[in-house]
């Protein structure tokens, strides 16, 4: 069981520009701020746009900003945006499956297994949940929030 | 994120063999049983085997039993072992990598980020543990017990 690696980079984006309220940010910035390759950090911040966790804007001054306030974006849903919301138990069903196949009529409920894997998940995705990007910028103290700040906005010659 | 397909085989191999305690199930018979493919379930076992959930005998009457009883035995440590123990969340410290990096003594404790990702595989792991195959074996009604024993241990012609 596996995160994307680009899960990390969105975690990042998203709480270096919730340090920077209404500026806008280039993929190009955010990519030299974190030493990653912009076209991929790209495609990344398109899928958080999807998401609706970002808002990106063209011209020479654009770029993303959050779309949300970062006291209600949540840790979930920044990984679920690049990862998807999939349980990752896949239940195929063997219990009806070969010799000792249950008939349709005793499965009417969910397996219990796939029910009690299904809790995990959940129990994930409320520990997720729990977590709101501004709570993240809070922890962070001034000194490296401003210099956050700095890198972030600093003018390209 | 996703877990391999073959999780579920696990899962349902282990709480059948629950049902028919200190009897040797074969590979062959379980596969016939679940109707999967006998060689890659055979594998699926070995895995078991060697997380010490499973004991394996050879001879005749020789198969698999569990090696500790389904009251000791969790969701956890089933998934586990087939999927290994591994966060999914990589940290791969790219706060302290580009232009925006962190200098490494503000970097002595956890990225505040993967501590909160590890918290919530933390929970997922507590709610898989909080799991006994016995538990599961015990929801069974008597009549699906009893086919799941006559189908495991019938003999081949």
């Amino acid at each position: 069981m596996k995160l994307p690696e680009t899960t990390e980079w969105a975690l990042h984006s998203v709480t270096a520009l919730a340090q920077v309220p209404g500026e806008s940010v280039s993929a190009r910035q955010l990519a030299d701020h974190f030493g990653l390759p912009a076209p991929y950090l790209s495609k990344q911040l398109a899928l958080l746009v999807r998401a609706g966790i970002l808002f990106a804007s063209t011209g020479p001054r654009g770029g993303f900003r959050l779309a949300q306030p970062a006291s209600r974006l949540t840790l979930l849903d920044v990984v679920e945006a690049i990862d998807g919301a999939a349980d990752p138990y896949v239940c195929k069903e063997i219990r009806q499956q070969g010799r000792g196949a249950a008939p349709p009529e005793e499965c009417s409920e969910q397996c219990l297994l796939a029910e009690k894997m299904r809790q995990a998940h959940l129990a994930w995705r409320e520990s997720l949940r729990a977590v709101v990007i501004a709570e993240l910028v809070d922890s962070l103290g001034e000194e490296v929030a401003g210099r956050i700040r700095t890198s972030l906005m600093r003018v390209e010659g």
